[in-house]
């Protein structure tokens, strides 16, 4: 394998880049300025030195503890619970919600044998039992999987008095009742919001 | 921006891959083995230190004179032009075509300021001059810059008392004459081939 070659392999194993892909990538590059390529190395060679997990949240930072943690401005009376680091950026870049935040580290999945003792459930109890929080607002995804990790997150969190809400599931904001499917049609019944009498 | 949104940024710049896929992409770096980002870096530090222009054909090689122009079972009566060096890798990947190639460097493209004076229509006079073809392919893309780039080599080569041919266009296969636009359907017409009578 020659260097395009051995680049070309590399880049058809990230996620969502096919052979043909990974191909065009690696030319695209030879083609381009020298420094594109030397900047791109630089950011991969510090990637996994410069990020790592807020020991108190989870969420991916470089620094001692996150921006978000360590805010005084945010509402430290709501805990926002995900699955992973990502899902902290797709939450804030929505603006919508100005609590702090708590990762689990994945979802309750028994096939995959991943029990809540691999999940960071205990520092959530730890949480909400010595900070001020008076919600919890379970975000886990609306899948099988997410559901079972929020019912258990709901189960624990029951006897600790604090308000426990989970994301509404429903249709689409932009979408088309004719290409929702049957399960989140269901949920959008279920969940329907009254608009007055 | 943080290490996980500067690496983001600069995927975002390859071509076919959005904000999304860029993050996507990020992430799944960071939750590898840090040995793959580091071999990635390695591999984009070294890239064009090592892949260069073959100095007959123009094709990428890593060697002073690339693997075609130095092998001695290929046809050496037979030469394929095409546009892009990375057209031989998909000529090859073929496995239809046995003889030497020749890189144009592009095509004519009097918008973007591009003559033949750009691309290496001297070198290949010259190769056909010189050495022993017997018959040149003209393999540019069916394009309208592709088929008037094709015109001009014909005539060039047309005083050197060699065959000159042109890659069949039609209708591909596993195709569906539904799907095909009309352009297409129109030179399957003319390059209609005979199956006897």
């Amino acid at each position: 394998m020659n260097a395009l070659e051995e680049l070309t392999e590399s880049f058809s194993r990230l996620p969502g880049i096919g052979k043909k892909s990974a191909a065009r990538i690696a030319i695209h590059i030879l083609k381009t300025d020298e420094s594109f390529a030397q900047n791109l190395a630089q950011q991969l060679l510090t990637l996994h030195e410069r990020i790592h997990p807020c020991p108190i949240c989870g969420a991916y930072t470089e620094k001692d503890t996150c921006d978000i943690c360590t805010d005084p401005l945010r509402d430290r009376s709501l805990l926002c619970v995900v699955e992973q680091p990502q899902d902290v950026q797709t939450i804030e870049a929505s603006r919508e919600f100005h609590g702090l935040f708590h990762v689990l580290g994945g979802v309750i999945a028994p096939l995959e044998g991943i029990g809540p003792e691999q999940l960071s459930f205990n520092s959530l109890i730890e949480r909400v039992k010595n900070e001020n929080i008076q919600e919890v607002i379970i975000a886990t995804n609306p899948t099988i999987e997410g559901d079972t990790t929020a019912l258990y997150a709901q189960k624990l969190l029951s006897e600790l008095h604090v308000n426990v809400s989970r994301l509404a599931s429903g249709l689409p904001v932009g979408g088309d009742l004719e290409y929702a499917d049957k399960l989140t049609l269901q949920r959008s019944f279920r969940g329907r919001i009254s608009l007055g009498s």
